[in-house]
């Protein structure tokens, strides 16, 4: 099988890298020997190391991929364009391939998926999201007959090893992402990461494979990290929950409507997602039958990714040499419900003047928007006071109209952290929720 | 597509239960209707609740996978006796099998592998490990071309309940088996989950899939929970362990030797492992690419298992469909590693008579067979005292010995226990140890 490789930056080059020092082994373990052909880079000067045959390299990708001797495309190169085009070109030349671009997954895999059934090809991005953990073949193929009630990643390395390091040194979100950025652990410019953009594309994926969504990436609601504070995460720590940004895609109210979001979320100490530290990312999911799952393992990084794509390219070329293809994931047209009609449990902090009647007053905002608190903390600051409420399961659009009366009354100085919750009942893998396990 | 159900326990009559009252729904998701034709059982008089149709029961299973009308046979019939000889007139009959039969799988794994592959039908067994955790095809196929350097899974839900109570409560272990047996959360003969033999089954299965060695079920070395005692759940809780019964499959020294095994181990409590609780099963994979993977979830239970079988019979039928089917597991005599040559860190605990010399003596002993001790603690308990030990990692013959000739000292009054120990710095999922997330 002769592959084209598109794209040949870290994960580029850790594939050609495997491709070639170990085409042999990979050959031996898998019965299918891939011989990369072409590697179609921007820069033909510059150096790959020595991973990468530099006979290999050339500057005209669309050449490389109607190339009538090749079998496979790897498209690498990210982004919207050219990469859509090239992979358009593949699937019509009857070419499978095989990507980790997201952004255009988000944006158009619903188009792409469609051309390459049209084709009789795989499209293939096990990549796409959360890099070597397998998280969309188990969607889309463990899970084919499952009804999947919740998704729920952490597809984000850069905002969890941010929130970890808050959670556990208390350090600031300023100070950690200084220090992130010192140890390549976060871009120059991190905005796409702690916008939650970066996640509402991988969202937006989950959501199709789980839901036959076709939600577009852009349309998917999404909070960042760049308003959660130490402060905040360290009430969270003292409630028993950790601050986690969170992609989730579920069904509401048991369905059809669905939801799709990116947002921080406090996360039961207890639930597996909370163990997930630094970079790593996970997928949790929910099935009516498999009951609680998660994925979990390097979200990102060369190697990792590669593992990823090259699993997907061993899978292309079986398939296009026993002449079938993946059958292509269900799309319905989902109804997204409006994130203000969703119903969550919710942390509010804010600053208010430490006085008489505050607290009647504050409380009396809450309740004539039926929004009922669970618990509720006051810590003295001085003339101030802290005020902290987790609330109830309530509706969102309640929630926001609590608030913006709450910041219009004259006794609150600030409000500080809004946090949804993730209600510790779902999910807890205690001993007490486990499931029988007569037989093993 | 028909298919023939042979077995209606738990898992078979939620399957059937799937099949029947979802059936509309599993075909619009996936394309696939599967129509339940028959469902062979030993006793027609039992009662398998509303979910079952009574109309397709039959006694006669060997009758029911020869029927000319059936397209895909489920195995759940379990054990060696009558399960293998169905499998086999199955797959002679060119038809795919599911199953979820361990025993059998880790038996006669290859030989039925060969036959299905000689056949050119599939022999899907996803649910055998780990219930409804995938696991079978992520090793099988996402991770076709990673070099696995070790998989390491806590698989059974009975054991790790066990262990789980042992280490949160404080509980002796025949408490705790008792309390369990009540709750149903273990078997009234609890011996094939506590002696490990059916983790060792498992660990025959991973390590097929991993390494492509054919180990049988039956020559996997096996030590159980029951020699675990609270004190050293406690002692290793203090130390920052979690015990666990592992099924460990991995490459020796770089391979090409592998160990296969199953043994209580203690894992340090920053490794995913110890925060899997209950009857929860996770296999953790360490690829040479791909890094730290965990694939959690439930292990066992009639839903769980069967939404695994269910995968699987998509699977099976729209490869039969397309007139493909998943490649075979490569096959290998993987030279297995004698456990007494493997290295390990351990944790040794023994009761002395306390008086001058005796530590001494004991140090003697350790340094004779050139164990070397990483850590040491002496505690008081009147006239004895307790001497607890962590080596560095120590060849196990040289610990046997080791071992061997302190019990013969007179004035060691008993060894206690006995835990090989999982260096911390393997999969530390710490923040420290996290890859770079440049890029999400």
């Amino acid at each position: 099988m002769r592959v084209a490789l598109l794209g040949c930056g870290n994960v580029g080059s850790a594939l050609a890298e495997l491709l070639t020092a170990h085409g042999d082994e990979i050959a031996a373990r898998t019965g299918t020997r891939l011989e990369l052909v072409g590697i179609a880079v921007l820069d033909l000067a510059k150096d790959r190391g020595p991973g990468v045959p530099a006979g290999l390299l050339t500057a005209d990708a669309k050449a490389l991929v109607e190339r009538p001797d090749v079998d496979v495309v790897v498209e690498l190169v990210g982004g919207i364009d050219p990469a859509r085009t090239l992979v358009e070109t593949a699937l019509r030349a009857g070419r499978p391939v095989v990507t980790a671009n997201k952004a255009l997954l988000a944006e158009a895999g619903a188009e792409l998926a469609a051309l390459a059934a049209e084709h009789g090809v795989d499209l293939l991005y096990e990549a796409a999201v959360a890099g070597a953990i397998p998280v969309i073949r188990p969607l889309r193929e463990s899970l084919a007959g499952e009804r999947v009630l919740r998704v729920m990643g952490i597809v984000n390395g850069t905002t969890n090893y941010i929130l970890t390091r808050m959670t556990e040194d208390g350090s600031d979100y300023e100070e950690v992402l200084a220090e992130a950025q010192e140890l390549g652990l976060a871009e120059r410019d991190p905005s796409a990461d702690v916008s939650g953009d970066d996640a509402a594309a991988k969202a937006a994926i989950l959501a199709g494979l789980a839901f036959g969504s076709e939600i577009l990436g852009a349309d998917v609601f999404r909070e960042g990290i760049t308003g959660v504070r130490a402060v905040d995460v360290a009430y969270a720590s003292r409630l028993g929950y950790v601050v986690k940004l969170l992609a989730v895609a579920e069904l509401v109210d048991g369905g059809p409507d669905i939801s799709v979001r990116v947002h921080p979320a406090m996360v039961p100490r207890s639930h597996p997602l909370a163990s997930v530290r630094g970079a790593f990312n996970a997928v949790f999911v929910e099935g009516a039958a498999a009951g609680e799952l998660m994925l979990y393992g390097r979200g990102a990084g060369g190697a990792p990714t590669a593992s990823a794509v090259l699993g997907d390219l061993i899978d292309a070329a079986r398939n296009l040499r026993a002449g079938a293809s993946a059958p292509p994931p269900r799309r319905h047209p989902a109804v997204v419900r409006p994130m203000e009609d969703l119903r969550s449990a919710f942390y509010l902090s804010m600053d208010v003047a430490d006085r008489p009647g505050v607290l009647a007053a504050v409380a009396a905002v809450f309740g004539r928007h039926q929004v009922s608190i669970r618990a509720m903390e006051q810590v003295g600051l001085g003339d101030e006071a802290r005020l902290v409420f987790l609330t109830h399961a309530a509706r969102e659009g309640d929630v926001r109209a609590t608030l913006d009366e709450l910041r219009r009354l004259e006794a609150v100085d600030r409000v500080g952290g809004v946090l949804r919750v993730i209600e510790p009942e779902v999910g807890d893998a205690g001993v007490g929720a486990a499931a029988p396990a007569v037989g093993g």
